[in-house]
């Protein structure tokens, strides 16, 4: 058995997109529909309510275009809606907490994982529960981030104000002991360098997006969904907002060659 | 004649407070209804579409509680949405833009004028557009400073970071020759002294809440809308978001003595 059907992908804006890239390079063969919520970002600064009223329109929107299966690539989507989606839909849907959480526990060799995410995330304290319900014996040390977000969406990444900030944030953790870091929103991977520098070389970062592209990988085999059509896949853009600075964000994640970004309303 | 209708106003998040703060303090007499849009704060990064889509509905939900005005307290929203909402309602609608406008060309004395906002606002070009309208000689520098919202949003006020962003986004206007500047988004007045420390004391600074508090009640008296009754005003405060952080909000902006927050869903 085999499926032709696509992918869902869906983020509250463009930090999503990273995983959208992974999963192309693992799944070369797949079709995929991703949706950014641009009207409606940031989710992370809102409450747990709205947050699953969200997550609930924009998987609709992805089961009515024929997906075989969803990715949740918003963490704080996945901290709060993930527990209630799993029995609407027929198919698997995946979020992005689980890979963070098997990364940091392969990682860690002192068993202190550090996690860093937004307030809606760190409030969830979904990735402390998910780390202690596999591995007890773990320590976790949760610490929000909110202006990494607004930060990144400017384009100052390697700003000194950025790195400032980053010291602001983080340098309570390197007193800390960890020894790696979980980066819980999708916008953190770009950030990478910076945090690295602050925290030291000794501490591993857990960037979730590879994680939940071979997870994906391995659930397609398992459940005999793979698409072994030898066409060329089809990729699909939607976002809520205007697609104009949507366009120049998946260029740079995606490459040139991008389908046309669609606009919808949910 | 006059009128015992509360008066709306709206804003995309808790920015407007201070205009309701400003109202209540120029108009003691009036019950006030004020709609913060929360879940989907904030307006100033989306497009002009967007914007005007989410103003309607709000407008639309203050009408339904049968206001005799409205306040449009976001400066995004006034920049886009303004020009179409004239002839949709019965009632005067009232923005910040044409208050911030009128506080610029009354405190120049070299005409030469700055204006900071949102990406939105700034997009526009509508103080420019409405300075040069008013006042054909008036020179007008615009600049967007889309972090100031995150900084103040996530408390930053007084932090060494804020401060060089500050720096980082005005310093150019430092040599410009300005000599008075709007603030063209109700949460810079909350960065007021800051933006004075990095200007100098020769720039006079806009703030339009108190402004747009003068023109409503010209408006009222003119309009005979004024409320004469002996009665205690009622006020009323709506979120679409959770309520929780609006209150903390609230009570900073309004003082203890606030009404309950209520949560609709638009």
């Amino acid at each position: 058995m085999s499926s032709e059907k696509p992918i869902g992908i869906f983020d509250s804006g463009v930090g999503g997109l990273t995983v959208m890239a992974a999963i192309k390079r693992h799944l070369p063969r797949e079709s995929l529909v991703y949706l950014g919520d641009t009207a409606r970002v940031p989710y992370g600064t809102k409450s747990a309510d709205t947050i699953l009223r969200y997550t609930e329109e924009c998987c609709d929107f992805l089961a009515a275009k024929g997906v075989k299966a969803i990715v949740v690539a918003c963490n704080s989507a996945s901290a709060h809606a993930f527990p209630y989606l799993g029995n609407q839909f027929s198919f698997p849907i995946l979020g992005v907490i689980e890979s963070g959480v098997q990364g940091g526990l392969e990682a860690t060799k002192n068993r202190h994982i550090g996690v860093i995410g937004t307030e809606a995330t760190i409030e969830s304290d979904i990735y402390a529960k998910e780390l202690k319900r596999r591995e007890e014996r773990v320590r976790v040390t949760s610490l929000a981030c909110p202006l990494f977000v607004s930060l990144v969406e400017a384009g100052w990444i390697d700003h000194d104000v950025t790195r400032q900030v980053a010291e602001h944030y983080l340098k309570s953790l390197t007193q800390d002991g960890l020894d790696s870091l979980i980066l819980g929103c999708t916008h953190y991977p770009l950030l990478k360098n910076l945090i690295s520098k602050v925290l030291g070389p000794k501490v591993v970062l857990i960037d979730s997006a590879e994680m939940v592209a071979k997870r994906l990988k391995t659930l397609l085999e398992s459940e005999k969904l793979e698409n072994l059509s030898p066409e060329m896949p089809k990729h699909q853009l939607y976002v809520t907002d205007l697609p104009r600075n949507f366009e120049t964000a998946a260029r740079r994640f995606l490459g040139e060659d991008i389908p046309p970004v669609k606009r919808v309303s949910l």
